[in-house]
This record gives C-alpha cells, sequence and structure tokens, in this order.
C-alpha cells in the first residue's frame, strides 16, 4: 500500500514538472524565465491580446500577466511534493537526510532542464536570495533557538562563529594560495585576494541536517546548541567576511589601514545588527500590546518587523542575519504573552512553514542549478579544497575546543569534538554567495565548481554517516524529558542559590547577569511591554505554559481520532488534581 | 488612558508616513516608486556602490537593492497602524465603519504626499492588484462562507449576483447615456459602449462595511447570506462583464452575432471558474491525505492550490474569483479533516491575516489615490452617477425580489428589502477596476473621478448610517446562538425526514438534492479524499468540532489571565458529564 502512495505522488511531482517545463518553454520569453519581471506593457485586467478580428473572444489565454506569480508557486509546490514524497516512503529519511534527497530530485530536474534547453529561473542572481528566500529560514532558527542553553553557552557559541570562522577562511584561503603556487594546477593566476574570498564561501557552516540527525539521536545539550549558535551565527561572519574581501578582491594594492577598517567594520557590521534587531524587537513587543482589538493581524507585526529589522539591516549593509536573530529573541517573550492562543499558534506555524519551504525550494534549486550551470573543472584545486576544508575545520575544533574548555562549566569533551568537526556541512549560504560572486573574479565558474563539490561532497558523505557514527562512538545523549513543574522549581531555586553564593564570593558568573537582568526586566520591560503588566509569579506562568502545552497536544491527537483520545478530560483532570494551585 | 495610548500609535504612524516618505522621496528613482523594479543591474550581496576612494567602507548605504520589499513592508505596516489605531479608541469603530476610517486616514496621507509632489505607490497598476491583493479577500470569503445557509439560498443569491448586476450595469449604463445626449453637460463624447462599461464598473457591490453591520445587529440569517453571497460572486459577474464592455467599447461595430458571442463567454467564464475551482479544491484535499509528516508544510498547500486555482483561471481569462471561492469551497471540509488541529487554525488564522490586511491597505490606497490622481470633474454626469446608481439598485431589488420570493421558503420582507437595498456599498473591486481602465478610452479620468465619487458617497454616507437606519426600522433579527448538540441532532433528523416525504411527494427540493450529495459523499468522496476514510457518525463528529471549539476558546481566554479563567477543566468536565457519548 505504502509504494501506492508514493507512486501516486511520485507521479504526482512528475507532472508537474512536466506542465511546468512546458508551459514556460512553449511561452515564456526568450531570456528565460527569470523572476524579476521585465518593464510590461500595462495591461487591463484579462486585457486581450490586440487581435486583429473584430468578433468577440470566447476564450482567450495571456500567460505573460501571470507568469511570475504562477511559476513560483508551480516552483513551490513541487518542491513540497518532493517533501512530501519522501516523508509517505517514511523509511527513505531516517537514513537519508532530506537535504540529501531534495538535491537528489533536484539533479534530476535539473537534468530534464538541460536536455531541453531550459533556463532554470533566477532565484539566486538578484539578490533573491538574501531578500526573499534566507530571512525566513534565518528568523526560524532565531524565533525557535532554546533560550536558556544558549544564554549558559553564549561564550563558546561566538568563539566558535566568530574565531572558528575566521581560522577556517584564512586556513583554507592561504592553503589554497600556496596550492596555486603550483604550476601543474594550472590555477597561478588566483591570488591570495581570491582565494581568500572563496575560503570565506565555504566556511559557512549548514545546521538542517545536522541538527536533524542530532535531535533524533538526542545528544547532550551542550553539543547541540554549540553546533546551532555557530551555524547561525557563523553565517552573519561568513557574509561579513565575504563583502569584505569580494572589496579588498577588486582593490589593487591592499593597504594596513585597511586591515584596521576591515575590524572596525567587523565590529560595526555585528554591533549594528544585534542593536538593530534589539530595537525592533522592543517595537514588535511593545506594538503588540495595542492589538487585542485587531487579533487578526497581529501575527503580520511580528513578521513585518522582523523583516523590517533584517532590511534596513541590508540598507546600511550591516548584519541582516544578526539583526533578524536579535529580533526574534528580544521579541519573542513578551510577544508571546500579549498575542492570543491562536495567534501564537499561527506565528509559530508559519514561521517555521516559510523557514521549511524556503529551505526546500533552496535545496532543490542546488540540485538544479548543479546540473545546468556553466562549471570549470580542476581537479587539482577541487581535490585540495575539500582535503582544507575537511583539515582545517578539524583542526579548528582541535585547537578552539582546548582554549576554551577552562571556561565551560561542563567541558566539551573528544566525542562531542568529533560532533562538532563532522557536524561542520556546507549548504545554502555558501552556495548562494558563490553564486553571487561578481563576474570581475575571472575564475568564477571554477569556485562555483568547487562550492557545490564541496556542498555535495559534506551533505551527502557527512550527511549520511553522521548518524551511524554518532551512535557508534555513542556521543554523550541528554536524557531530554518532558517540562516538569518539578524540575523547574527545583532548577530555579538553584539558580537563586548560586546568585546567592557567587555574590558572597564575589565571583559573578551568568547567574548573577541573569538575577539582574530579571529584575530589570520585570521592574521595566515588562511594565512598558506587556499589555497585562502585573508582576505573574514565575511558577503559575509555567504551570500555565504547561497546561496549555498539554491542551495543545492533546487537540492536535484527538483532531484525528476521538475513540483513540477519549481521555482529553481525565489526562486535564489528573493535571489539575496534582498541581491544585488555584 | 486611553487617550494617552491613541496619542502614542498616532504618533508612530505619523513617524513611519515620514520617515516613509522621507527615504522614498531622497533616494528613489526619478519615476517614483514602482511596486514591479525595473530591472537592475547585478549585484552581489551588499555591493558596495562604485566608489571612487579604494579604502575599505566601513559605512555603506544600497537603498534600491532593498527599495520593493521594504517599501512595501512599510506601507503594509502603516495601513496595520492605522487599524490598529482606530481600535485602541474602541468608540469610534462602532458608529463609523473601518473602511471610512481607513479612507480618511489614506486622504491624509495622500494630502502629505501630494504637498510634496511624492508619486503614491503603483498598485493598482500592472495588474498588481488583481493579483496579488484580491485574493486573499476573495479566498477568505469563500473559505469562511456559511455553508449551509448559502446552499439554502442559492437560488436567491445566484438571481441577484448575475440578474441583478445586469439589471444595474445596463440600467445605469443606458441612463447615463440618455443623460450625455443633454448638451449642457459637455459630454455628448462618451457613447453608449462606454457608458456600458463605466456601469458595469459601478454595480459591483462590496461586502466588508455592510456585513460587519449586519453581524453586529446580528440580522436575520436569510438577509445575511443573501447580501454576502451577492457581493461574493457579482464581482465575478462584474469582472465579466467589464471584459466583455472593454472589449465592446473598442469595436467599431457591434454585430449581432457578438450579443451571443457575448452570453456564450459569460457561460464559459462563469461554469469555467467553477469547474477549475472544483476541481483543484479535490487535488488540494486528496494532497492533504499525505501531509500528516510534514505537518509544517501542509497549510502552504492550501495557500498554494487555491493561488493557482486563480492563477489558471486568469490565465484562461475565465472568473478567477468564481474559481478561487469553488476551490475554497469544495477544500475546506475534507482538508479540515485532514490536517492537524494546528494546521487548521494556522489556515484559518492566516486566510483572516491576509484578507484583512490586503483589505486595510486597498482602503487606505484608496484613500491616497483620491487626493494625488488626476481628476475630471464634471457635476452634471457626477450627480446622475450617484441619482442613478442608487435608484436603480432599489429598482432592482423592489422588481427582482418579487419574482423570487414565491420560489423561497421564507420569503424576504419589506425591511429586508430595504437593507439589501441601502447595503449596496461600492468598494475595492470597482476602484480597481477604474483604474485599470485602457487609455484609449478618452474620458478615463471622468470615470475614475465618478467611481471615486460612488465609493466615498456610498461607504460615507451609507456606510454611516446604515447601522442606525437597520436599528430604527427594526429589521428581523436572528437569535442566533451556539451550536448544541441538540439542535443539531433535531435539524438533521428534519432534513431526514424531509428528504424522505418529499421523495413520497415527488417533489424534490434542496433536501433531496443534499441528501443524495451526502451519500456519494459518504460512499466515494470521503473515501479518495480523507486519510481516516472510515465512515464516522455525524453526531460523534459535531461533537469533536464543539468539543475542539471549546477547548480552543478556553485557550484563548486563558492565554491572558489564568485566574479569570480557572474552570479550564471543570468546564471541559462539564461539557463531558451532559455530553457521556464514548
Amino acid at each position: 500500500k505504502r509504494s501506492r502512495v508514493f507512486l501516486f505522488c511520485g507521479s504526482a511531482a512528475f507532472l508537474i514538472v512536466c506542465s511546468c517545463l512546458c508551459v514556460s518553454a512553449e511561452v515564456s520569453t526568450p531570456a528565460g524565465v527569470t523572476l524579476l519581471p521585465p518593464v510590461q506593457p500595462e495591461n487591463g485586467p484579462q486585457s486581450y491580446p490586440n487581435a486583429k478580428k473584430s468578433n468577440l473572444p470566447v476564450f482567450t489565454i495571456n500567460y505573460s500577466r501571470i507568469q511570475i506569480p504562477f511559476e513560483i508557486t508551480l516552483w513551490m509546490l513541487l518542491a513540497s511534493f518532493a517533501k512530501v514524497g519522501f516523508h509517505v516512503y517514511h523509511k527513505i529519511t531516517i537514513w537519508v537526510p532530506e537535504s540529501c534527497l531534495l538535491i537528489s530530485i533536484g539533479l534530476i530536474v535539473g537534468g530534464i532542464m538541460y536536455s531541453v534547453h531550459e533556463e532554470p529561473p533566477a532565484v539566486l542572481s538578484n539578490s533573491v536570495f538574501f531578500l526573499y528566500i534566507l530571512p525566513p529560514m534565518v528568523l526560524e532558527s532565531g524565533y525557535f533557538m532554546p533560550t536558556r542553553p544558549f544564554f549558559e553557552n553564549i561564550g563558546t557559541v561566538f568563539w566558535f562563529a566568530v574565531v572558528g570562522t575566521l581560522w577556517n577562511s584564512i586556513g583554507i584561503g592561504i592553503s589554497l594560495f600556496g596550492i596555486c603556487q603550483i604550476e601543474a594546477f594550472g590555477v597561478q593566476d588566483i591570488n591570495l585576494q581570491e582565494n581568500l574570498l572563496f575560503a570565506s564561501i565555504i566556511s559557512a557552516v549548514d545546521p538542517v541536517a545536522v541538527l536533524t540527525v542530532f535531535e533524533d539521536v538526542s545528544v547532550n545539550e551542550q553539543l547541540y546548541i554549540v553546533v546551532f549558535g555557530e551555524c547561525l551565527f557563523n553565517d552573519a561572519v561568513t557574509v561579513v567576511l565575504y563583502n569584505m574581501f569580494s572589496f579588498v578582491a577588486e582593490m589593487p594594492v591592499v593597504e594596513p589601514v585597511d586591515v584596521f577598517l576591515g575590524m572596525a567594520r567587523f565590529l560595526v557590521v555585528g554591533l549594528g545588527g544585534m542593536g538593530f534587531g534589539i530595537l525592533f524587537g522592543f517595537v514588535a513587543s511593545f506594538t503588540t500590546r495595542f492589538t487585542s482589538k485587531v487579533r487578526e493581524i497581529e501575527p503580520l507585526f511580528i513578521f513585518m518587523y522582523s523583516y523590517l529589522a533584517y532590511l534596513v539591516a541590508e540598507l546600511f549593509a550591516i548584519s541582516s542575519i544578526m539583526a533578524i536573530v536579535c529580533c526574534a529573541l528580544t521579541m519573542k517573550y513578551y510577544v508571546e504573552e500579549n498575542v492570543s492562543q491562536r495567534s501564537c499558534t499561527t506565528i509559530r506555524h508559519v514561521v517555521k512553514m516559510l523557514s521549511s519551504i524556503s529551505e526546500t525550494v533552496i535545496f532543490f534549486f542546488l540540485g538544479v542549478v548543479t546540473i545546468t550551470t556553466e562549471h570549470e573543472w580542476n581537479w587539482g584545486y577541487l581535490l585540495f579544497t575539500l582535503l582544507f576544508a575537511f583539515i582545517w575545520r578539524s583542526l579548528g575544533v582541535l585547537v578552539l575546543i582546548p582554549i576554551i574548555n577552562p571556561f565551560r562549566t561542563i567541558p566539551l569533551n573528544l566525542k562531542d569534538q568529533f560532533g562538532l568537526a563532522y557536524g561542520g556541512l556546507r549548504g545554502a549560504i555558501s552556495f548562494a554567495l558563490a553564486f553571487t560572486l561578481p563576474e570581475s573574479i575571472v575564475r568564477k565558474h571554477l569556485f562555483v565548481t568547487a562550492t557545490i563539490a564541496v556542498i555535495l561532497f559534506t551533505v551527502f558523505l557527512q550527511g549520511i554517516s553522521i548518524r551511524p557514527l554518532i551512535e557508534l562512538i555513542n556521543v554523550r545523549r541528554t536524557n531530554r524529558k518532558e517540562d516538569l513543574i518539578n524540575v523547574e522549581i527545583h532548577r530555579r531555586m538553584m539558580e537563586h542559590t548560586m546568585t546567592g553564593i557567587e555574590d558572597i564570593c564575589g565571583q559573578w558568573s551568568h547567574f548573577y547577569w541573569k538575577d539582574k537582568f530579571m529584575k530589570f526586566n520585570n521592574r521595566f520591560l515588562r511594565r512598558i511591554l506587556i499589555r497585562d503588566s502585573r508582576p505573574e509569579s514565575g511558577i503559575v506562568a509555567l504551570y500555565k505554559k504547561l497546561e496549555l502545552q498539554n491542551a495543545m497536544e492533546i487537540l492536535d491527537s484527538v483532531s484525528g481520532d476521538i475513540s483513540s483520545a477519549p481521555a482529553i478530560v481525565s489526562l486535564q483532570y489528573e493535571t489539575w488534581i496534582k498541581l491544585p494551585l488555584n
């Protein structure tokens, strides 16, 4: 029965591909399918082509008018179909990451398109990627980042994101420059700046595949959050490095002052992004104070503000990724207390949905473009790129972890380090950056080819093998249980105790700062940003949260079948009896 | 305290306007702000302007790159702010419809833009309205249409939508043509075709304002659904008429064969749209059978399929409004059984959200454009347009209702007829159609001015006075109670009984057809389209639905304050005890 279902979906997807290709092949303009439209003549709604005959037409077709939204929708539908297809046949997705499957389907579609000489849509040019595809993905990561573990590991995360990425970029860049000096490879014309630029491209690590595996085998929280945070913030570092190197690559002479300017710019970009993000986050929270009468557009504010934060950061060429992540982190708690439960569900679901479809589309297009783009093949350069990417990643982990470990409460052990080093898959960001390389770089095609090679190599080889390896070496697992009110009470008590002890010792760690922040939060921020500003007992809030979570889960499960879940009341009743708080 | 809050929002909105204007005034291209971008040079992400100096820039600005999404977001934010503002000061919205307020704010913003010689964004040209703003509004109407009352009144709805709109268009058109013959007005150059075209534009009735009032004073279900349905489907008729007349207006001679072709086209357009809609609705339902593993993108399928239905209908120049409404009607029940509860909430909320923001934006722009567009003022033509629009609407109701009344179970009485006639506000569709008039029509500016006049007149005068009038003449109210399982059981029993009696009498009304459809539905459609296809007792389904509704409402209310809603369990417990079904 399963396979029949699979066939169904496959054929549906195939039909869509075909129809999509046919339509665009027959009707599209010679320039191929472009997402940004050429300036079209002003047409009325459903205007008729200027037909010669004067009789009223009973049936007309006007494709160019709906081309853009139609093709965007079709491509999205196709990618979604692929995704549904894999999950219908569930066994695949356990062993092969979704990204691999999407790339494979993309390769097939790319092959079809190549054989009918069809150009793929220009998703990656014209900053479509950075303005429309990337923001939802980063917003999701920021919005669903587990806040407590993140702030407990913030040092390690930034150490890795900033220093690790610099280490990788500079290490790979210089090593590749060394390789370029060997005449046998025939790439002597690539100078140091271009090598560094290329290295910065392939230093961006992509979380999706690895994080899914980590979540499935439930590795320990520390490792998880370090990979998560590194992936998120190293994108920001990479983009900055990329911009800097791409500017440097076109400069005739690099003066010493430029190095200092570069470092200044680094700070401006990072801190500026953070500042804008926090500002917009507060404004968003403040706005939702007043939306209790217009529940239906509440979620829109969240999307609009975070997108604005992103765009404004792009405008000033500061780190837009930082901006949107900080915006999401800042507003999340205040907004979720202000908006209705329904809006909250919608916000979460839509953020997940948009990010999921963006991810799907980008991996899918990675496959398509791999086939349809022009390649420049150079065995030596490609192989050494793969080698250096792997070596510098591993070296980086081995060197950087022992430096940060003394400062950590729970040090990362060797197995964690392996997970960290092996989890360095490359993905969408590298791909997009390579494609948006300026044309002035002579070896652009080589860089694109090498980037795709690194992505495919890491995603397929490491992506598929990481699950067995993690299970084999038996990385420290977490016994992640459900939230219990008892655990929470004890944790909070411990935190207060720690704060007190630290205060007496005069040694201030994050407990102290958390306590200070919570006081500031309760005294000022909550009063300004939250509608119902009376201070609420933390335990009641947690109870409320758990109860809501519980109810939502029950609702979810009931939806399918009522007879298997008759206990909706009894379950809640039990909770009630166990926790007679009111 | 209220007024302080109002000030806050007002100032926020004002700041946004100003910043928006400043930015676009200073940085935008001379051609003004266009939503569809000119073909831009290929830029890398955050590419620097080709500066002369060779040092690394620490701070750069690149506005043109983010202009389009940035300005769209700002305008949406501005409109949302206006909406939030009204509702913060709640008393206004009871007496003045939101559309009036939005138009007023739009007028103010338009005035500011006019004074700084700023062009408004081209939302209404280039089919932006028909491809991006209209679909969400229609989808919402279709998705939330109360199905049972609609099908019970389907005859009256279509009678009004089709014949009523034809009546209005032709009546107003011919009367205005008569006026044009009077030399004193100086509009002899407008021929019959152009008058008919203009009349078709101002025959489209807009539901929003009226329906809000009807809902608030809870008029009887019959009147409500007739206005609702008429508004929805007469848009479709209007667009067809508009297309036909705009084609006819450019024809030198109208032959008799064209009249028949027009009627043929009418059928093709209407039935074709319906067919496409139902087809896409079934495909959407079928697709959601397989999405249980990819819950996060479930809602996307709904939006993509309904949008595709709309676009495909636009492609073939058939009624896209019909298509999307039928798609929504068809898929709604199957989809909501297939998807998770959370997805269902998201779908409903997002549909409402998108439609709400589209509506807000369009009324807001109506205000802006009223000021910034070129007008041609002709007192005679304007006044007679207003007069005829009112007269023919009233005449239509007075003539058409007595014809349909004998076929109705509950006839519409005189007060209902008043509500129907007076509820004929004009809105967004008329506005958009007038703006997309082909330039070949000499008196385009006059038509635009007249359309805006009719819209403003009806929205302000009728929109504000309809609530007091409805309350004054005491239109039949409904005692709309909450759904009760008891009521439902009795209604279903009555329906079965009626079907049996009708079968014996040999007189088949909608009960018979409903019964037939339900049998077909249970035997075939549900098995194909729904994952859990075992036939479910209708009563259990209803119970499930009510329970879910209940739980959702409780969740919603708890979100604000737990101490005021401690009864979450006891409430559910009561339901449980009252209805011991399992």
